[in-house]
């Protein structure tokens, strides 16, 4: 950062990711929330920062800050709510970081949740696309996976990929999360059943897709220097940044490229003065396999258009050179969008600390978390040290 | 604050509140958000903070930082959007001034935005709701105005005063929003008027209740020590606080005390250094006139019950000890609901700068702004200063 005040993250939480039927939002919240204040030994907070993308639709219910302070026992506690689609959690971890940092707050809760369950598929598609441009994508009749699937359409067509050089990006997803209790899908995928799942918006099926889901993730964020000099393992946040792209994926110069993602990354690294080599795990966005891949790439492990060789070389598994997706990814772990950026977080403290929900790398000491909301529109990348 | 940077407020922009039928909810941002850079003399800013509340349903359109940010030649910065019912733009506010204080940022711009005629008036309505409690309040069938109207009838039962005690509240706004070309209601309301308005909900009537319009207003912020020694008018931020209450008014202790209102502008009051006594205006949140009173209790112009007071002696008007809604407040300027707490901050430096769009109070040096999300359920309380 500038001149920012180092930041801790002294506790963190989660519910799994699932079809919740017997929780509300609310619930689900709640749990994720106090899991995280009471692994950070805290019975307060100055403020609560809820990432949320779809409760004014799914769920009938807005003011999701006030809302979580209260049934948390918070009450009184200044609350609010942030957006930015798919990266709401992200941007809400961001803003609660610059809160404490400026010195007005001495402590933040940050809560990532959301429910999908609750509406009808049909109608989640159609919310799920306004993170898309009403006015110019959504005219067209385009899906949020359709507009992700005219990307990797393109992107198959100019670097000259085969959609089954994508397959070890899911496979290595569902490996890791066949360890991960949080997971969605507890469960290997072979490559023939990448090959063999459904179409749903050519070229991507339905194994390059991340499931929706339920769920919740949190963290507590305090400065460093109000720890006991004792305190330990002390997770640090070292970097910390967040571009936007235009909003329409077709304005772009070129819409192959993340550029949110290259500048986030880049000042991130800037920040916390490493190089993407010295990165022990990143947790990606992976909500399409072509994700994974541009993301890779923006972010400097792989050359332009070269992505898919990661997947294919081994290169992202947990022993590869840049493990994604330990805990199983937004494709097997689930895809709870405004909590997502929170459950990647989550899962980046626990891995310093030698607790991984999923694999553990062994050694982990920086990890990278990046968070992206609309199709590369809007991108929060952290980059987090054990000291 | 406790120990944060000192921001200023450089530039604001508005446009005025009405039913825009020819203006999207992207033009009408995009114009105050313009208006503000141009009034800055800046042509970009580190980040974009949008308080809405209502777009992901009223305009089939979320994900509004990013949208913005490339709708007004942004595109690239940081940008995302921020939540709490009817205070998303006072939240947002305060959200940019920590994100500037803490070193991250060195410029933010704010902008509180809102378009609630795309949608059929029963279905603003219903999305109103949401700000309340959706398993508690909303399943008994009650509406946002129907909840203050149990308050305001609670009220008058309590401490004894009639439903005509209330009209200068209306009266006031009306008469100060002539002077305003950014007010809906440009026009002169009589006692008579208000008595003879169509109930809407008892003891709420039409003239109780702040109207709903589409409208945007922005602000730009920088720390103080990065300007010119010679910047003038230097207008800052003294105060800035934020609190919560129960999100469901029958879980109050006392459910007519804004205990949310009374600690952040305790807070805000400590932070400036000055006593209500010293504040020369208060643009507070007369979204109905019970709230008018409620505020001017909880933060120390009248005694517990005695708001109504206020208005009946004319303390309320330009000349009196302590004028409120010198723009016409959300009664006559208009309530675009996640619009209205940056429509606050813009006339609160207007006023400052002796530029109000409304009724210039002469010398007016300190005032104070706050924005209620809920029925009193999340609070934000600014003073800003003139050097």
């Amino acid at each position: 950062m500038k001149a920012m005040r180092e930041i801790a993250v002294i506790g963190v939480g989660q519910t799994r990711v699932d079809e919740h039927w017997d929780k509300s939002l609310r619930e689900l919240a709640g749990e994720a929330a106090l899991a995280a204040l009471n692994d950070a030994r805290r019975e307060s907070v100055d403020a609560i920062y809820v990432g949320n993308m779809l409760s004014g639709s799914a769920n009938h219910q807005q003011h999701l800050g006030t809302w979580l302070a209260d049934w948390i026992g918070l009450r009184y506690s200044e609350a609010l709510r942030l957006e930015s689609a798919c990266s709401s959690g992200g941007s809400a971890f961001r803003a609660g970081l610059m809160a404490v940092a400026s010195g007005e707050l001495e402590s933040a809760l940050v809560v990532g949740a959301e429910k999908m369950t609750d509406s009808p598929n049909a109608e989640i598609t159609a919310t799920l696309a306004t993170a898309a441009d009403a006015d110019w994508e959504l005219e067209q009749g385009l899906s949020f996976v359709a507009i992700n699937a005219l990307v990797m359409q393109r992107y198959l067509h100019e670097y000259g990929w085969k959609h089954n050089d994508f397959a070890n990006f899911s496979i290595n997803a569902h490996a890791n999360a066949m360890k991960n209790p949080n997971a969605r899908f507890q469960e290997a995928l072979s490559e023939s059943g990448y090959q063999k799942s459904p179409m749903v918006s050519d070229p991507i099926n339905l194994m390059d897709a991340s499931p929706m889901g339920d769920g919740a993730a949190a963290a507590v964020l305090v400065p460093a220097d109000t720890l006991a000099s004792s305190h330990s393992p002390l997770i640090t946040v070292v970097g910390s940044a967040s571009a936007t792209d235009s909003i329409a994926v077709h304005s772009r110069r070129d819409p192959l490229w993340l550029r949110a993602a290259e500048s986030s990354a880049a000042e991130a690294y800037r920040q916390a003065g490493v190089k993407p080599e010295e990165i022990d795990f990143f947790e990606l966005h992976d909500a399409f396999t072509i994700m994974a891949a541009l993301s890779l790439e923006a972010c400097g492990f792989a050359e332009r258009g070269q992505g898919p060789r990661l997947a294919l070389e081994g290169d992202i598994r947990p022993d590869g050179r840049i493990p994604i997706a330990t805990c199983g990814g937004l494709k097997a772990r689930g895809h709870p969008v405004g909590a997502t950026g929170m459950y990647q977080i989550v899962e980046s403290v626990l891995q310093l600390r030698g607790q991984a929900s999923g694999v553990q790398i062994d050694g982990a000491r920086i990890g990278m978390a990046q968070n992206i909301g609309g199709s590369g529109s809007n991108i929060v990348t952290h980059i987090l040290k054990r000291a």
